[in-house]
């Protein structure tokens, strides 16, 4: 079941986040979407849908199509963000605002359902015959899912029809009338899902089934072949990059574009479930592993190099060229949710704990006015952001960029944690996320469930359960974070009876009202040890505490990061800091080395003891530019 | 004085390899040039002059040119090695041979001087009008180099009639007629004063300075768009890539294509030497510190980034995605030997050694078969040569190549090692690389000196001097390494007085025949530590013993290099090893790690005790696929 509209976050860490997006992002974004920010590359996002809808209108449009090829998904992304942020904050002007939208959209729509306003402005003549790059399936995969988050958090239908117009238009061309292909960028198959599980309609299930199992052929070849014109020239004979080297089912390894892997996974796994697709599974299973056994940063930031935004080989993890992408980590979120419903394994849950503490949340300044699409684990002053091979690799937060898509994809994860945070099946209540808040729990249940806790800084959780009717008999299945070295966990004040599977603590009780089970996890400061085959982590070390990686910035090192050198077995210490946002630092006994300056010298430089002082990653880059480091040496 | 005509080498180290490049290397090459390797990518390089000569015969050819845009050079560089190889090694047929290709080229060349073939064939209304990309000056550069080398290793002109030719429409272009330009890839400035130094014709030492303070103009960009034909379309914005970003006098940081750069500097350097131009001098030095300084690897590899061939910024070092062109470090020899007309200071040696003996030898396999271009200081199998980034990052040397600049870059330097070994200004004799041979002194010396040396291996040098008229007066300077701690010089078995200066340890006497100075070097294996700015090398060393840069190959040990970890203080001994040609291999202590197999763990990886094997680096990748790694972190 989904929890999304079942979940209300209360107080607390995210609902700071919350209301960053309503306050911040999501008007900064409508602002971009509508060319209203002054300095800033133009989106012209909502200026294509006007012209559209001229077309649509009169048959032809004044003006030109501006902006990527996926300019509308923009527009859709900000609308799916608005639908979960009414319900958290009802405004009748943005919704007001957002109906218009949806009216103009509704505009720009064909009488066969069609809806891109690429084609419909630029190439009206070239509908479905560059599905390797033009991102026709992808934009209509962003509005599926804007429209579905429409209907369950407003009620309204509107753009639902409108999708599902396009969803019905595109059964039409890929099954009924029997055209090859399947889209450059996955993304269709997950949207679908979510359509299938809002309406039922088994032809949207279907379609979903057809665009995963179709991957495999070399059909961007022929395509490009057949129809030689190019968005951008990508490479049709690289079938990795669009995971389509193998049908789905055979391919063991992530590669490729690493959010076009993971939206793509995150799909097969909800048709996996849905059809209890086990062969499906399996490979959802196998791609998991390949992802998080041996391509995915301790951050839970996946895609190791800027060329392709992609996967690349086991172990390749570099610090400093990394791309680790803010979006690559949401779509991890969707897969490791979608894992969730095939196998109820709570170091599914550990990894979309991992990545939205650290990657997505880094992708925010802590005043959500910036953002980073990549996310090093290391920044170089000098070298980041500056060397022909850092380029992407920032040091500092930038503002709005021309392909704006990870903003908008942090604004609708972080206003939809409902839907990640609890899971539930049968009469099993699944808790993933541990975020402040009250969980409707589903009326064949009854009652509620709320959740009390200052986490991610401390380990306490406080449960009470609410049921006006006396009592209710489900499980409660609590995570065990693979993290917390000893958890306990007690039902009134007592020791708690339950079973542990797989990483879950169960609870099954007669439930009464008032009862309150409190789990106390080990929030006690861990060095993490990377395996010996990352050479870039070789003899370095991470501090994590809680779901939280830790790095040092040199703000808090006199400046020098790059000379710190960790005690071995010294103990850390954790340090109250009031700057970003009441954190909660650490201090690390080490050194720092002091060289004499010589590129290479044969005297080993001096080493003063000093304190290291590590801060949340999540919060780096938030005090101007310094260096930045995530697996520091021992010393 | 040029010493290259005096010195010849007898035995030992450098032997091997001197009968190694006449051996297999320009056989091999020459049958490339000519299209008869089996399965080799074709070079063509023959046939385009074939082709060019009809032109000028017939006014048109058959045919097509094949091959990039400076395909000729490849002709001048084998030149160039034939022509030492034939004074160390005369072989009639070879010299035969040449002579033909000398008299093809001739052919090739149009009444006004002009040669080129890819002008001459594909392009001819395109003359001198791509001067960013298209190599003419280059070209002609390596066709003047190799005329000089020809003239003064077999007295034959008429390579160096040619050349002039050539030189001589340059001069009419650029200065006569007054046409702005000057080469998008420096080569022509070195080789023009090279011209000048054996012709004495003021002309080209006036043209090459002309080059020099001509470029750090946005004439590239007036060029393309006056001209707007591409070879590859370099952009012209670029103007760091081409050197010409600023005039050279007023460039302080070394960036840009790395041997584009450095074959500018040595050019460069030997103008001011030659003009007695203080400023250049200056910015000849201030660029040497900016390599040797801060932006070069202790291989004596440069170039960090794979895009652009190129410098990058201050520090970054990446040890597996380098670049490090085994031409770069030719050209860093060429620039060091320059600098040492300019300064006598030993450093400038010091780097010159560090270059040949590790990055050049490492470019050439232990049989003189393949090649690296790229001189990594880590492979990791299943990433170096497979990862999107690490492409060009060969793990083993490939056979030719379609560019095949490096090979024959490789075959000349080490067939002119005399030019490079010594120098003589006025009475003193400076020893600046120790390799066993003869050197015939200036007539106003008179005699020779005979040097014998086990070196790189053992650390005794034995000079003899000849005076068969009795004595001679004269300064005999030996560089003194930085490397070793204390060296020591006896005269005729007494300890020698001597002064030292700026790294030279100067002898000025009164030289009989017979006198021997013996030279103790300290051969004791180093540990160096990296500057704490370069990020990739934290908490690691390498060891070095004399000029050697060592590294630790899979094959030796147990098939696991990323889980070594090198003990601290512990001492290193030194291991005859059979394999790989009689090197001195190193062990020293350490651990080696066994983790369990996850990619991030909270338990300190086991470590057990273990010998570390350490091969020189120029011998690595000699016995298949294996982990190397030079920087090596620390228990």
């Amino acid at each position: 079941m989904d929890t999304l509209g079942r979940f209300s976050v209360e107080t607390g860490f995210f609902k700071h986040y919350e209301d960053l997006v309503i306050r911040e992002v999501i008007p900064y974004q409508e602002m971009a979407l509508r060319d209203e920010i002054d300095g800033a590359e133009k989106s012209h996002a909502i200026e294509n849908f006007t012209m559209a809808a001229q077309v649509i209108a009169t048959g032809h449009s004044e003006g030109e199509f501006y902006g990527m090829v996926f300019q509308d998904s923009d527009v859709y992304k900000w609308l799916e963000a608005v639908a979960y942020s009414l319900r958290i904050h009802p405004d009748a002007a943005l919704e007001a605002r957002a109906d218009d939208i949806i009216t103009l959209i509704e505009r720009a729509q064909h009488p066969d359902g069609y809806l891109n306003t690429y084609f419909t402005v630029k190439a009206p003549d070239k509908r479905w015959t560059n599905l390797q790059e033009a991102h026709e399936l992808y934009c209509a995969g962003h509005m599926i899912e804007a429209a579905v988050a429409f209907a369950e958090s407003t009620g309204k239908t509107h753009l639902l029809r409108i999708a599902r117009r396009m969803a019905d238009h595109i059964y039409t061309h890929f099954i009924t009338d029997g055209h090859e292909g399947f889209c450059g960028h996955p993304e269709i198959e997950l949207a679908l899902m979510r359509l299938y599980h809002l309406t039922e309609e088994p032809r949207y299930l279907e379609l979903a089934g057809h665009f995963i199992d179709a991957r495999g052929t070399d059909f961007f070849i022929r395509e490009r072949a057949q129809y030689p014109w190019m968005v951008w020239g990508n490479n049709a004979l690289d079938r990795e990059y669009t995971q389509t080297h193998q049908p789905v089912r055979e391919q063991t390894d992530a590669v490729g574009h690493a959010v076009r892997a993971v939206y793509l996974y995150a799909g097969m796994a909800d048709t996996a479930h849905e059809n209890g697709d086990a062969a499906l599974a399996a490979a959802c299973r196998t791609l998991w592993e390949s992802i998080t056994r041996r391509r995915m940063y301790v951050t839970g930031g996946i895609g190791s190099a800027y060329e392709g935004e992609c996967f690349t080989k086991d172990y390749h993890l570099p610090n400093d060229t990394v791309y680790a992408e803010t979006c690559a980590s949401v779509a991890l979120v969707f897969f490791a949710r979608q894992m969730l419903t095939l196998d109820k394994r709570a170091e599914y849950a550990d990894v979309m704990e991992r990545a939205l503490y650290n990657v997505i949340l880094a992708g925010m300044q802590l005043d959500g006015k910036r953002f980073f699409y990549v996310n090093p684990l290391e920044a170089l002053p000098g070298i980041s952001g500056e060397a022909i091979t850092h380029k992407h690799a920032l040091p500092v937060r930038p503002k709005w960029f021309a392909c704006a898509c990870c903003p908008p994809n942090v604004a609708r994860l972080l206003t939809s944690l409902g839907r990640y945070a609890w899971s539930v099946e049968d009469a099993t209540v699944y808790s993933h996320l541990f975020i402040t808040g009250t969980l409707i729990l589903p009326e064949e249940i009854g009652g509620s469930i709320t959740l009390d806790t200052a986490y991610p800084y401390e380990g306490a959780l406080r449960y009470r359960i609410h049921v006006p009717k006396g009592t209710a008999c489900f499980t409660l299945a609590i995570r065990l974070p693979a993290w917390s070295r000893e958890t306990t966990l007690h039902t009134n004040g007592q020791p708690a009876t339950y079973a542990v599977k797989d990483g879950f603590a169960l609870l099954t009780r007669e439930f009464a009202d008032g009862d309150e089970i409190a789990v106390s996890l080990d929030m006690s400061v861990r060095r993490v040890f990377p395996s010996q085959h990352i050479a870039a982590d070789s003899a370095r070390v991470a501090f994590t505490r809680g779901p939280l990686v830790y790095c040092a910035e040199g703000v808090d090192n006199a400046d020098d990061v790059l000379g710190l050198r960790v005690e071995r077995e010294t103990p850390v210490s954790t340090l109250a800091m009031n700057a970003l946002g009441d954190i909660v630092a650490l201090q690390v006994k080490g050194y720092r080395l002091r060289d004499k300056g010589a590129l290479y010298a044969y005297d080993r430089p001096q080493a003063e003891p000093c304190d290291i002082t590590l801060i949340p990653y999540y919060a780096w880059g938030n005090r101007g530019l310094n260096e930045m480091r995530v697996w520091l040496p021992e010393a």
